[in-house]
């Protein structure tokens, strides 16, 4: 292992920018020690786990700040070793100062994740439950939320290493089978394993599937709000958007940089797809437009029809609907929305169109309606509540891994059913149990984990 | 006083924006109550002040994050109330939930401020204490950062207070002898009270004095870089802002946003201000152009000359320099700076000018000299360090109210030296009395206090 976990790190630990506090943290074997050198208060090296103690940060004569000082004594912390974290008044030039002060008394900047990485490499989490961290710093709906906090409490873990542990006990039974050679006992019930290793198929598959879902929980359901020009797929995207704001703003001071096409309903997250106008055309040009749309609409989980009745004929109407289910057979839910709807066009509507009770009747200008759409949206994406009993993965990693234990997995069934020896069985089932390891961390390599501590923020 | 301090505030203290951590701060003397209600751990109530716990925040049976509480039991904290701080992961959806959450269980959103408000309202902190929180916060130099520390350790108010003390004594004698009425007894002597007045005179003199600096450290010091066009003004402000930003990110992961025309050298900060090039012109557009190029240079402490002496003749240069010396012959300190000086030029210029040894030789483009100019820079702004020993105001309201002490004290002289009844005198004793007590609060209004108190960020 290339990682060194015996100096100690500094890094700030709650986001740059003014605020009344800010936090800097120190993890290593020497953390008390540099903290009491630039601590002018109680001597820390004397003081127990788990208190706070107010004081000022001094360089030689330099008064610094006035601070409060955490300290966390080794192994009662984050990352199990000492840690003391400095709360400071939110200022750069004093945010700087102290760090500085840090490094010149013996501390190194922390790299990018480097307190979880400590936090992984001391047995304080395991691998999957490293990355729900930085998961759970960049969740921004309930739902993503509910998904990340899950991942760090172990859930998905925990149902891994009861799986891994079954197969160990099946791969030392069969090593043991090698050991007696020529004898041809069999201390590993093929039959047993065989149902074993249907059952932990069956597990991984549903991991496998519920990916789906994970994958749009964590990165928001795609939407493509399809219309032709003017029939007001901004002005509705806007009244989405104003409403989250509103009810981001009640909570004053915790306003947010917004994502312009993103917003939250009911706690799920809705990326909306930006698409050209679509309509019937003889213009190469535009036609080209059209056809980028189409491919966008591919992506999109549920296709949202905004459209004028009066405007679009009832055979238009259907063309496009074929158009838009032909596009997306599998994927897509198609919503039709009527924008604009005064009684006149609801009326109109129901004379004209023989579907027309499927259609949402809004008006995007008057808001009317706006949470039948809303309703409708969340159903379409047929995400209506996250069960926190069942675990989902979200993680493309661990996609990856579970995908290569299943074939793994089905190199085993078909040792089982077919004449292969024992030491070609066993080597399937390490290869799977290799596979589950990576996912928890109990395989990694250096590189691995550069890669997944590297996309943390500094400071955790 | 209308500011209710009864009930519980709650409020993010860090920056909004994605960090390691996020540390909200609940105050009020229901804060461990709250805090009770939401966390799953140890009994809050029960547990010692100065002490960290970790748990985590439920809403009912829904986990919403892993967290660690800090606590403070009053009067053992900041605002002298119960303090809670939830040190949780800093999502923003994690935030605003764990906000809303203590709202609904009986906290209320914070104002900016409302924190060290109740700080000084419950004697924490006096006035001028209060406000330097503030300006520490928003410090981003070396001195401004000093100057803001050592107001809020009270530098400030301690000197003002030992006056104030002395005043109080001869008012409450003069009042006394008003008792006494027609008997013509005098209980304060008058050569003393001439004395005391003349000596606080003195140091109010000194303090309005030291708001120059006071405000040119807090607020930096004004340059005007002046020179022909593609004399390279802003060639040498990138290299400045270079060399400071080489400085910032040193620190891995505290860089932060640059303002443009700022940088702090040796610890000041320096302000550019961006003038138009001027030059001896006929044309009526360039002309004014020209002149609002002087009326900037007006606000200026230091105008920088930057000139190629091939293309500048003597005569030239004395005529804009004379120029630059009229516009401001107060308080600007003039710098003439020769760029792109190779041998060639510098030689030629000791040849052709009589006070070429007063220039600047550098090269902008080749980064020459830079150094000599920056100390030249800083000796010209007259501030090599701050003495930490002298108080130095730099807030705009204590200048107001120090210059309204000035000629009540003044009023107060003229009593002493004219035939004044006791009655006057004591009044303008008082007028200087209540001056002095709006520095550090003593004297207050609701208006005065949410003035202040609202330029704070929330959370503080």
């Amino acid at each position: 292992m290339q990682f060194n976990t015996q100096d100690t790190i500094v890094a700030l630990a709650t986001p740059m920018g003014v605020g009344a506090i800010a936090v800097i943290r120190l993890s290593g074997q020497d953390a008390l020690v540099i903290a009491n050198t630039i601590f002018k208060g109680k001597n820390l090296e004397k003081q127990a786990s788990h208190t706070l103690h107010f004081g000022t940060i001094i360089d030689g004569d330099v008064l610094i700040d006035e601070v409060l000082l955490s300290l966390f004594v080794a192994p009662q912390s984050y990352t199990k070793q000492n840690v003391v974290e400095i709360s400071c008044h939110g200022s750069n030039y004093i945010i700087e100062t102290i760090i500085k002060l840090c490094i010149k008394n013996g501390a190194r900047a922390a790299k990018p994740g480097e307190f979880t990485l400590r936090a992984f490499l001391n047995g304080g989490l395991d691998l999957s439950q490293a990355e729900a961290v930085a998961d759970l710093i960049a969740s921004g709906s309930k739902s993503s939320h509910q998904l990340a906090l899950q991942q760090m409490r172990g859930g998905f873990s925990n149902e891994l290493k009861n799986l891994r542990e079954q197969l160990v006990y099946f791969a030392s039974m069969i090593e043991l089978e090698l050991d007696f050679g020529e004898e041809d006992v069999e201390f590993a019930n093929r039959d047993q394993l065989k149902k074993l290793i249907l059952n932990i198929s069956k597990v991984i598959a549903r991991l496998i599937h519920s990916f789906e879902m994970g994958n749009v929980l964590k990165n928001g359901v795609p939407v493509a709000i399809v219309g032709k020009p003017n029939v007001g797929k901004s002005t509705l995207l806007n009244v989405f958007l104003n409403e989250e704001r509103a009810i981001v703003s009640e909570i004053a001071g915790t306003t947010r940089d917004t994502i312009e096409d993103e917003i939250t309903l009911s706690g799920v997250r809705f990326r909306f797809i930006d698409t050209a106008g679509i309509r019937q055309t003889t213009d190469v040009i535009e036609a080209k437009g059209v056809e980028r749309t189409f491919e966008k609409i591919k992506q999109a989980a549920v296709v949202l029809y905004l459209f004028d009745p009066r405007e679009t004929p009832e055979a238009e109407l259907l063309q496009i609907t074929a158009d838009l289910k032909q596009t997306n057979p599998n994927n897509s839910k198609l919503l039709l929305v009527v924008n604009k709807a005064d009684d006149e066009t609801v009326n109109a509507s129901l004379n004209l169109f023989a579907n027309a009770n499927d259609f949402i009747f809004i008006s995007a200008k008057e808001k009317t309606n706006i949470d039948i759409l809303q309703d409708a949206l969340i159903k379409a994406a047929s995400i209506n509540s996250i069960n926190t009993d069942e675990v989902i993965v979200s993680n493309i990693r661990h996609l990856e891994a579970l995908q290569k234990t299943e074939t793994a997995l089905n190199s085993v069934l078909y040792g089982i059913d077919n004449p292969v020896t024992s030491d070609f069985l066993v080597t399937d089932i390490k290869q799977a149990l290799y596979f589950i390891g990576e996912i928890t961390g109990e395989i990694t390599t250096d590189d691995l984990l550069e890669t997944i501590f590297s996309k943390f923020c500094i400071g955790k």
